[in-house]
């Protein structure tokens, strides 16, 4: 399998891009490798080739027919089968280039596929048995099309106070599946709108002794696959337009003692006997609900990427933009690209040096979850496994808040920094805002998540405290705070911009605020409860100050730390490195920014100098990235048809491409079919006034 | 005209209202007049009667049937004239009361109406002469539609940068318009895309002898009155689908050397002679464009206001909801509001503040416009008039990116602090910050305006030191700075919380920010000066750190302190001075947190204690405040027809307002139309499948 990158038009950009202080092919060859490449290449070829998955920039369509669009699209990447099984085992890298491309050309037909193939199919295989596997086979083959069923419209994050139930009946040897009320109701599921014609709802579980065993899955049907009809039973209905999306038909589900067969439970974490016996492998019932919702932490790092991509179409659009985009000048006749301007170059580079860092760190976290989930499938059960799990749900609850946010602030920095321009639908930076922002809240509200993530290294100070436990983990990202009180003596030392230009100075910085908000979170959580707090109370009024920031702090500093050792790794080609090496520190320095007035309040920082070297080593990485910047977007572009974007063209003939787009909008030059309301009936007299 | 404020629904939210600890209908009658209030009344009643202004929360409707609707909406709105020239002569904030009304409407629509009725109608009655009169008359019954065309697609916030033409022909005594190239066509011009029929064009100006004279404005004939159709010489069109607003129709043109009388220009500052030559009562023409130009001004002052609507109706959502929606619990069976959370509180609360400080500091900025306005009517050509027209450019250059910024981020937040339900169409979340993102970017960028906010700062500083005048301005807002170095000697002193909690703290530690940034600033200029920059380069340079915070820092301090005179005004009523204090207080420091690392940095702060005060005093705030905040925007809040949000809705039943919508849905239990698509042709075998 050969890949050859193409090469790309030349046009305006050309003097960015021969600027470039490194070889834009070089950086994607290491980025991605060749038969990562081949694989996007031919996913790329595929739907550009194929009419179904034509657009016009910025068109105007009405929400049933992005629903059917996209319903015919995803129906077509089933016939296309664009990654089998046995090639996603060979390379789970595959799963992520496959999202990827699908990410890139839309979030929502993404969404679609992802929910029936692989939320539906793989929390059926994880969580059921032999007896379910023919639900999986029918996913396969869009036999069935699933969705999963577990918010209802009265609660989200709270996902045990769920109020759906399912009462097992012996008489017959079925499960009734009931809402108590509208309250109840399954709410923002995605494909059960329009299309779903089974569910995997969560009902708390009654045996007939009116036990409740809490929360379990179940496979229900709800359409008739054959004509799409509603099956008795069951209410289903399309909750409408959403701020983006809109091609995912989310929708609601009320059950009125619909009956099921009783072998529909997925009974892994537990089961119900014929005759109406309960029976579970585990003995403590928080567990084995963990256990059960586990399908949401690999759709936490998933998301993490997936705003990632999100981001990185804004940064080509916007920075190919600002490349192209000349206004003022040193004269009145020569007007400069914008680029050329220190707060332009402040406003984006950051974002496309968080940009290369999330790619490092998003791709990275995705091969630390494949890691559990071999030991999940293969059944291990040692310690480490355990600890494994304990991390990556750490990981996972802060990677998806870091990912998510950054895209949503990246795309809106981006929106305003393209101007006028940017807010004009055809150029997409709304639809990617609006299709990022679900981001931060499905899986798991952005904040809320945060508190996992906190509990967790809480919990390492607590038992080192408490036990001596030395604190290390599976994947080490809290092994450096067996340091803590080494660190926390630590002070910045740098005393100029080269040093700091270092991402070794913002690292050992990182370092020491993670110390530092772990030991003021423990301390406030302990005066909460020295005041005589419960725990409830007593997390919940620490979460501000500091749980919240050491959540942050702690990814932040994995993910940085994580990009550090890639430009320090042998492996890393020499002429990437120093480009590398600046984008590193640029993120590790920005992302710090944000948190300085913490390092000044733990005195890591004092006086006026620390502050100086930070902003003027930004300013100045900014400054050195803004000739590599165009050649940096191109590594990450997808074709114009993809991006399908006319100001992010590769061609950078932004008016041309925009002139165009507008030219062939709908009745563009017509006048409006209403227009004899504009010349009859004219509002000459105002007899229509109000008395005041 | 006697106003009663109407009783609230009682429902859920009573259990905040009964504890709030004001008198909600005081805080009303206080913020607003019986006058306005009754004004007001009269527009809400008005529009909710007419079927014409119903609507359907999330309705799916198509580009061209928006467009349709607020066009006849917009004709509605001249029949029922709502506010005569008289009457907002009389009480000129009945013109921000009107226009709040129609914001909270909807604010394409308002935009649509003020295009045509202020800013074309207003614009030809100040830049024009008495020949121009009659286009103002016909704007006021809607004979013609009007649109004002500066900006083209190549050159925004260049504005001398343009590049239409006007060339005079004496031979017939015709200007004759014409755009060189497509780059060149008008572009964004808000009422062109389908209804304007006149426009003012702003082109250079080119008198038979070839010198060309800058740019001027010319009424310039687009559409044909009776039949909308496009006048010989001009192609006019849409632009198509934007982020929002999309009622309004912006549109582009291009000019093929259309011919116009020579009356058509708009000739206050400057006229050609029947023979073709050039007269203007400007020697400087940087102060001839820069009068020209005027326009702009008002109208970022009015942008503030409109930012803080949308603001003020994504906290009545939000706030409302975070009220009513209960997740979790101390124990499992009792689940408490979310707004009880100290993270929500925190999210949400100094927003709030900040909508209450923008609330007073809008109004207060408009009426320091009306009166510079009154001056520029009378004509007055005193020194304070000239100075008061340099300080209200700079209060509108720095108050719309502060109204804008803290609308769209805060929009954001409370988008997100609903969750799911808050990324619902319906809930109007999303509608509201698609409306408001365009607010940073016309009438000028947020981050280029803020450059002559800072070198309006910068020169009153430039002529202290170099003349030692004296710092002293019309409006006061630079008044402090002449204390400049006894401030910069000052300290953060507070020791308690109490203290703190004072809004004279954050405002102390606001004028030396203001201070500290305006030495910064100039020094880093000199700097670039020394390194051998032209000023060009030495500004662009010094823009990040600190031109732009400065200008940030500045503007927050006058908000800031015009709410904290407010707060201590004898004329504010007892019983309401207690909440806004604590809002006041609460605006200081969550806005001055953001500056946090340079108050340390220049030691203002030093040591642990300032930020940890900082933070409690912050948190302490909004928990003080979190039981009246129901109340406080029960305040802001229209009726449930005009906020338009199912669970922002007054009575407080979330679920029932929002199911209810649902239901109401277009064909929301039905299967789709294209269900055939479902049931045939199954992918079941994967022949399409590409080879690799």
């Amino acid at each position: 399998m050969n890949y050859e990158a193409p090469d790309l038009p030349s046009g305006p950009l050309d003097i960015y891009r021969k600027k470039a202080s490194f070889n834009w092919k070089d950086m994607l060859y290491f980025l991605e490798g060749e038969e990562i490449l081949a694989f996007k290449k031919c996913i790329f070829k595929t739907l550009e080739d194929d009419p179904l998955f034509a657009r016009q920039p910025g068109e105007d369509l009405p929400l049933e027919k992005m629903r059917e669009l996209t319903f015919l699209r995803v129906k077509q990447l089933f016939r296309y089968n664009l990654l089998s099984q046995e090639e996603s085992m060979a390379n789970p890298f595959k799963t992520v280039a496959l999202n990827d491309c699908l990410c890139m050309y839309d979030l929502g037909l993404a969404a679609k596929y992802f929910l029936t193939k692989g939320m539906f199919g793989m929390t059926v295989a994880n969580s059921g048995s032999e007896r379910h596997i023919k639900y999986v086979e029918d996913t396969e083959d869009m036999t069935l099309f699933g969705c999963f069923a577990l918010t209802e419209l009265s609660h989200g994050s709270n996902t045990r106070a769920m109020r759906t139930t399912a009462t097992y009946d012996p008489s017959c040897q079925e499960f009734v599946i009931n809402s108590p009320d509208f309250e109840a109701a399954k709410f923002w599921v995605g494909n059960l709108g329009k299309t779903a014609t089974h569910a995997i709802v969560f009902a708390q579980l009654y045996t007939p002794d009116q036990v409740c065993h809490g929360l379990h899955s179940f496979i229900v049907p709800l359409r008739d696959p054959k004509t799409l009809l509603t099956l008795p039973g069951v209410m289903v209905g399309d909750m409408g337009k959403k701020l983006g999306q809109n091609g995912l038909d989310n929708g609601f589900a009320m059950f009125h003692n619909m009956r099921i067969p009783r072998e529909n439970l997925l009974n892994k974490t537990g089961d119900v006997t014929p005759d109406g016996h309960y029976i579970t492998p585990f003995k403590d019932p928080n567990k084995r609900f963990g256990e059960s919702l586990g399908a949401l932490s690999g759709g936490r790092v998933n998301i993490t990427r997936m705003a990632l991509v999100n981001l990185k179409l804004a940064l080509i659009v916007s920075i190919r933009f600002s490349a192209t985009r000349r206004q003022f000048g040193p004269t009145n006749s020569e007007e400069i690209p914008v680029l050329e301007y220190q707060l332009q170059q402040w406003r984006l580079i950051p974002y496309l040096a968080a940009a290369y860092a999330l790619e490092h760190f998003s791709k990275s976290i995705f091969m630390n979850f494949v890691e559990f989930q071999v030991g999940q499938i293969m059944r291990v059960k040692s310690r480490r496994q355990a600890e494994m799990g304990r991390e990556i749900h750490a990981i996972g609850c802060s990677s998806k808040p870091l990912g998510s946010w950054t895209a949503q602030n990246g795309i809106q920095e981006c929106r305003e920094a393209c101007g006028g321009h940017g807010y004009l639908a055809m150029n997409r930076l709304g639809a990617l805002r609006d299709d990022n922002d679900p981001n931060c809240t499905y899986e798991g509200d952005n904040n809320v998540l945060l508190q996992q993530t906190s509990n967790y290294l809480l919990s390492w100070l607590h038992a080192k405290q408490r036990n001596g436990v030395r604190i290390e983990s599976p994947l080490h990202t809290v092994d450096f705070l067996d340091d803590l009180h080494k660190i926390l003596a630590s002070k910045f030392t740098a005393t100029t911009m080269e040093e700091c230009m270092d991402s070794a100075v913002p690292l050992a910085a990182y370092k020491w605020l993670v110390c530092f908000l772990m030991i003021a979170s423990q301390k406030r959580l302990e005066e909460q409860r020295t005041l005589g707090c419960d725990e409830f109370e007593a997390h919940n009024n620490s979460q501000v100050y500091y749980c919240r920031s050491l959540a942050i702090a702690y990814i932040e500093h994995n993910c940085l730390q994580r990009f550090h050792d890639l430009t320090v790794d042998e492996d890393t080609p020499a002429g990437l490195r120093a480009v590398l090496s600046k984008l590193c520190a640029l993120y590790g320095l920005w992302s710090l920014n944000n948190h300085m007035a913490i390092l000044y309040q733990g005195n890591y920082l004092s006086g006026p100098k620390p502050a100086e070297l930070f902003q003027m080593s930004i300013l100045t990485l900014c400054s050195q990235l803004k000739d590599d910047s165009v050649a940096l977007v191109d590594v990450f572009a997808p074709s114009d048809f993809f991006l399908h974007s006319p100001i992010g063209n590769a061609n950078g003939e932004l008016y041309k491409n925009m002139w165009s787009t507008v030219m062939q909008g709908n009745k563009v030059l017509e006048r409006p079919s209403w227009w004899k309301e504009f010349s009859s009936d004219k509002p000459a007299d105002t007899s229509l006034r109000p008395k005041l």
